[in-house]
């Protein structure tokens, strides 16, 4: 009999397939991006990016020119722009407001790698870094409301060039699904007196079968109610509101523990293409007791998109707890790369 | 400069990237799904579907042999099963309930047609005089609660037979995007005193510049805040809250502008992988004077959906005022096929 189950977070109902087998063969969608021959992201090529943002580079070296290990530039093809005022104006039933904001690329490596888990994990913690010292930077400007930091891998994630990079952008409004989040954590918390996403962690712990990793300050889970087969969430196990106020050591462990989901996903879904997508608080609140950070993985196995977009309605063939035993198991295969790959 | 738009119906809001021009060729994706030797689908080929639920064949035929315009038969791999019972039970944080309802295929025609715009527009008529005669049916069934209908035209928006078919889900529980328009809607009822989706076919028809098509029953639209590319909506003119209940003459005259739609998109784009979904109101209710109904037709011509997903933020590279223009002036290129096509 398939199951529906309801999505605590995100108030969706999900028809979970139970009484198919996972078999890895039914899934093909291969990550590669169609390779070109020149690569604006390479060290050695920085003049063909907008000026960097931030780099984190060797102190004798120039902005803009080689010595780096991770630089953030703005998006050339940019979904907003940082100059102008963000009035809302209505228009009949319409209502819309200039396109402000910024979008950026955080390139995570100066060499021509394509999945951050051919980064060493040290890399990787950089990698975080740089999203915790964008986010607060932004937040200083009064006229954005979110951050949204994310990662497309593979064309049919979205990810247009195969050098592993991020994006950041920033919002003068706070996204729906972060919005719709808040709002059923909210009910949560006034019903229960207790963040939705600190309940199930406890849940999780106490059950076990949803753990993929459970590390002294992080666990990842395959949600109960996953949306997408092997969706796996990055959650801090204490209660933390908003992901740029995390202290160091908690983001080195962060790091290392979303490195080792991407290790497994690699190997137990041979390099799947994927997004992952960063849940934090918006810019106008502190501290909040209701809400909670996570990181959302999302490999992109299926392709029945339209309908979900269409209907909130999501249909997944693998069942989270197979999922997660799977994940569990799944050896991290790929070692860090110890030489210099050669240029694409 | 990019503009921010809110969807008044869904809520979202979306990134209207107004600057770009709109180059067909700029989109590749392509509609066809891998053939096969055998189609299931075809006349003569009955055996190898379920026993059909529904055809509309000539008098002298049998039931499950040719001799059929249309047939309705179970999904061979249903998401959700026709036996059993409704009821939720919940687990700490976790609500599930038993997969039961119905998971319908229309076969649209016994000749391999790979889309509704090579079929004349008498037998697509037929086939949304077909999504009626099921949604009353399914109504009957006192423990489901919505049926969706939808259709899914090359492998990346989930096609995986090309014959043309439309699917029929019905579900126990609303889906969240629906209820979600229904609850906005029901906000600007208690507002305004009218129904939304009246007062965006009044603002449609005084401003023009969103118009598609404009029929003495029905509107189509590229929607203000449009999430995808050429994104259009078909809507009645007249508040109607439940497709079901249309009259005959007028589902006449929505296949007519929905065939005419398809043909336009088709000739526009190149023949586009897309979805199309019915939204209507849920069984439970009966006239509702705050809802719609009306269907969403989505090309699939952009691969952003991780991001999309994960935060419900819409970035459209098309601005839909220039998706309208370029529909009114497309051709409708493609004749209804005369002579039957060789099998596959």
């Amino acid at each position: 009999m398939p199951e529906l189950r309801r999505d605590p977070v995100g108030g969706r109902w999900v028809i979970i397939a139970t009484e198919r087998a996972f078999r890895p063969q039914d899934y093909h969608l291969a990550r590669r991006t169609p390779k070109g021959g020149f690569c604006p992201f390479c060290e050695g090529n920085e003049d063909r990016t907008p000026p960097e943002i931030l780099a984190y580079r060797a102190e004798d070296t120039q902005p803009n020119g080689p010595g780096w290990k991770l630089r953030v530039v703005p998006n050339k093809y940019p979904a907003l722009q940082t100059e102008g005022e963000t009035k809302e104006r209505s228009w009949g039933v319409y209502q819309a407001m200039d396109g402000v904001g910024a979008h950026e690329v955080i390139i995570e490596t100066p060499k021509h790698l394509t999945s951050p888990t051919e980064m060493p994990v040290e890399a990787f913690y950089d990698v975080v870094r740089c999203y915790r010292d964008r986010v607060l930077a932004l937040k200083e400007d009064r006229r954005l409301a979110y951050a949204l930091v994310f990662k497309n891998v593979g064309a049919v994630a979205g990810g247009s060039l195969e050098h592993t990079h991020s994006q950041l952008i920033s919002t003068p409004v706070v996204p729906k699904r972060v919005g719709e989040e808040m709002d059923r954590c909210m009910d949560f918390f006034l019903d229960e007196g207790r963040c939705l996403l600190c309940a199930i962690v406890e849940q999780s712990l106490a059950d076990g079968e949803h753990v993929v990793i459970n590390e002294e300050g992080f666990l990842a889970i395959a949600p109960y109610a996953s949306r997408f087969p092997f969706e796996v969430w990055i959650l801090p196990k204490q209660h933390a509101s908003h992901f740029e106020d995390s202290p160091l050591e908690m983001l080195e462990e962060f790091a290392r523990v979303t490195h080792d989901v991407l290790l497994r996903l690699d190997g137990a879904l041979n390099e799947p293409p994927y997004n992952y997508l960063l849940h934090t608080s918006p810019f106008t609140f502190d501290n909040l007791d209701h809400y909670h950070w996570h990181l959302e993985v999302i490999p992109r196995l299926t392709e029945v998109a339209g309908f979900e977009w269409g209907t909130g309605f999501h249909i997944n063939p693998v069942v989270p707890e197979r999922a997660a035993e799977h994940l569990r198991a799944a050896l991290r295969q790929k070692l860090p790369a110890q030489t210099d790959p050669a240029p694409p």
